[in-house]
This record gives structure tokens, sequence and C-alpha cells, in this order.
């Protein structure tokens, strides 16, 4: 029965664009900056821009062309190309590490916390993010995200899709892999960790790239356990009233 | 400055003695099995011998004489000494897995939860135990307590006072091991911490082998930066009001 979830103990979550909306988050503080420097420019593109390069910097890693990193040293090494780029200059260290660290502090979903609390009540809930484990422990608490444990590819010095990644979660819980629920808004992520036997869930984010913006990641790909449209409707879907 | 704290952003815990009360929970439940099945006996002295079991079997890993295990399993391999000797057979496979896994359900001291909360509004508040994560984790939800995160020797496959299991939460935190502060109600562990540089809270838990069998660890060691009675007046030392 590929959609019985009866076994899954614990369920562990993308977090980027799955429980926080990075861009809103992102294009908002620096926007902030450029206000504050009177420059104007294309906040969103830059948004963009600086998540892709986190993107790119776990793929050089992937390509075996650099060391591992983590989220927060490829995030510095892109914001130090796109600040003076995008007409920012003269920022002190302080002032741009504080800029670095926007990623610790991104706005949950507004369904997110209500969610994670419901599901809290019937599985363990963690995150599985390739984010460090210092940014996800940030964002947790300025975002009130109630998460049991942290898991990370901090942990092995690795980034998702590796298998022992996903695999990490179960061997740290002491659970087999089925018993462990990926969830996320990216299917790519979930069929990966249902290859090495995680139970898998699809949460509908719409509007991470913008409205109207997403064309791929709209509804569950066919084999995923469980589609739903926030965490509150996940909760409903594996059993939990309210 | 020796007590200067100021620079402490995030508190890891032993957890063992100093968040929960081990000996009192698990005489209980050893006891709860020998009224079941009409078996009288010392069940505090129960108690002190399966956990000497966890402590043995890390000592032999220490020694190279053993593999690194989970706490889950030395708990296993003692209980399954114990039970005979006690005069407890015919458990069943998953009674006995049961009756091992009421390490992961430990009362917290009266203050733990109260003063962790209070502590959690100013710190990043994790564990650092040699328990496994699962074991913490389940341990956690049974008590209510509102870790940021789980940090263990499970990490890195050793135990305290291994420097890298003391060094590994300042690391995953992306902080100095100066802004990590260990608290425990063992100050041998605090002086560990200290040699690797960590900032050192002692909380008095002078009751955890039963009244008046407390002959060390009454008060902190000279040189540890906070000494307190509990984890709210901790707190209060911390600069939290409440």
């Amino acid at each position: 029965m590929a959609n019985d979830t009866s076994h899954v103990k614990a369920l562990v979550f993308d977090v980027f664009g799955t429980v926080v909306d990075w861009r809103t988050s992102i294009t908002r503080e620096i926007s902030a900056v450029g206000s504050r420097l009177g420059v104007d420019a294309d906040w969103q593109a830059f948004a963009d821009r600086w998540r892709a390069g986190y993107s790119d910097g776990m793929q050089e890693f992937r390509d075996g062309e650099r060391e591992w990193r983590t989220a927060d040293q490829m995030h510095r090494e892109r914001l130090d190309i796109l600040l003076p780029e995008f007409g920012i200059t003269g920022l002190s260290e302080e002032e741009t590490d504080q800029l670095n660290r926007a990623w610790h502090r991104l706005d949950p979903w507004p369904d997110s916390v209500e969610g994670l609390t419901m599901l809290k009540s019937k599985f363990i809930i963690g995150t599985l993010s390739n984010g460090n484990i210092g940014l996800l422990v940030n964002m947790a608490k300025y975002g009130g995200l109630p998460w049991d444990v942290i898991f990370s590819g901090d942990l092995v010095n690795s980034y998702k899709p590796d298998p022992k990644v996903y695999l990490s979660t179960a061997n740290l819980l002491n659970l087999e892999p089925h018993e462990v629920m990926m969830t996320a808004a990216h299917n790519g992520d979930l069929l990966s960790a249902q290859k090495y036997g995680l139970a898998t869930a699809f949460v509908a984010r719409p509007t991470e790239y913008g409205t109207g913006e997403r064309k791929a990641d709209l509804e569950a790909a066919p084999g995923i356990n469980v589609g739903a449209t926030s965490f509150i409707d996940l909760a409903h879907k594996l059993g939990i009233e309210g």
C-alpha cells in the first residue's frame, strides 16, 4: 500500500521554500538596506540571484570542484559579489555579516507554525535542510518553529540528495527509513528521499518564486505518499484533528 | 574575568541527573514490572546497577575494549543481565524493549521545564548528553523539555569527555567554544568542558543518588563560571528576570 503511512513516526522537513518564505523575507531585508543607502534596484532579482548562489555552491561541491561549505559561507560568498553589482558599497564587515544573516530571519508561511504544532502532537518533527545547524536554530527561534530536533547536511558534511543526508535522520532517531517521512514543496527532494526508503509528503508552495512563477512542483509527483496544500492540511491527512 | 558570561550565546546541558531524575523514574518503572509479576527486590539497587551498566559501557569504549554503542544498546545489554539476577523472567521481547525505553521516560526535576523555558528566552538551549539522539528526543517529548537543538555524543560516535563531543556543539552552532556554556550537576563534566574552552555552569542536584547519598558534587568546583541551585536560579544569575 503506497499510501499507508501508519508506520510513520517522524516527519523531517525541507526548510527553504517549504517551511519559510525566503523570497519575501530576503527581498524585504535587502530592500531596506537599499532604501537606507538611497539605492534603487530590482531587489526581488537580488533575492533570486542570492538564492541561486546557494544552489550553485552546493553543485560545485557535488561536482567535486569545491570543498564542503556551510550555507552561511555560500551565502556570504555570493553576497560579496552581488552587493557591488547592485550598487551597494561601503557596508562595514559587521553590517555585511548582519545582512548575510537575513537567511536566519525568514518568515514562516502563514500555516507553518500552527501546522507544525499540530504535527508535533503525534510525530517527532525535525528539519532536514542543507542549511547549517546554527542557521536553522536561529531561524526556529526567530519564527517560533517548534522543532523537536534539528537535522542538516551539516551533520554529515554533505547536501541532499546525497543518501547519507536522508538516512542520517533515521539512523540518529533509531528508526527505519520508512518510519521517517520527508516533507517538502519540491518533488525532486521527495523522489530522492523515496529512493532511499523514506516515506514522502508533498506540500504545495505555489508562490515560492512569486505569484504565477512556479511551473513545476504545483502538485505531488506520482508515487509520493501524501499530497497536501498546507501543513494544517497535512496534519489532517495524517489523522490529526483540529 | 573568569565569571564574565556576557559572551555566552548557547547553553548545552548534561541530561541524566542534571535535567531529569533518572533514579526515581527508573525505580518506579522496574518496581511496577516487579509488582505485576509478584517479584519483590531492592528496585533502587536495580536502578543504580542499571545506570552503572551505562557508565561501564562507555568506559569499555574509552579503554578501546568495545566498539562505540548507543545508550539504548548499553542499557539493553545490562538489562538482560539484571532481569534474571533480580528474579524477573519470562518478559517478551516487546515487554523487554518497552522496559529498556524507561530511559526515554525520565521525569524532569521540578524546576527543569520552567527554568529551561526562562533560559530559552535569551539563549539557544540544547542537550549535550552521551545518550542517543532518539532517546533524547523521546525524553523531551515525554517531559516537555523545550530544547532548541539536540546534541549528543551520537553525532560524533564518541562520549564525553572526548573533546570532540564538547567542541561539536560550538562548531555546529557556528560559535566559538567560549560562547557555549556547558551546564551540569557534575563537576568532572564541567572541568572537561572548561579545558576545551567552553564556559561552565554548575547546578546542584543533591538527591540524584537518593537523599544524603551524594558526597561529591554538592557545589561548584573552583573556577566554574556560575554555580546555581536550580535552572531558575541559573536563569536569574544569567540576567533573566521572572
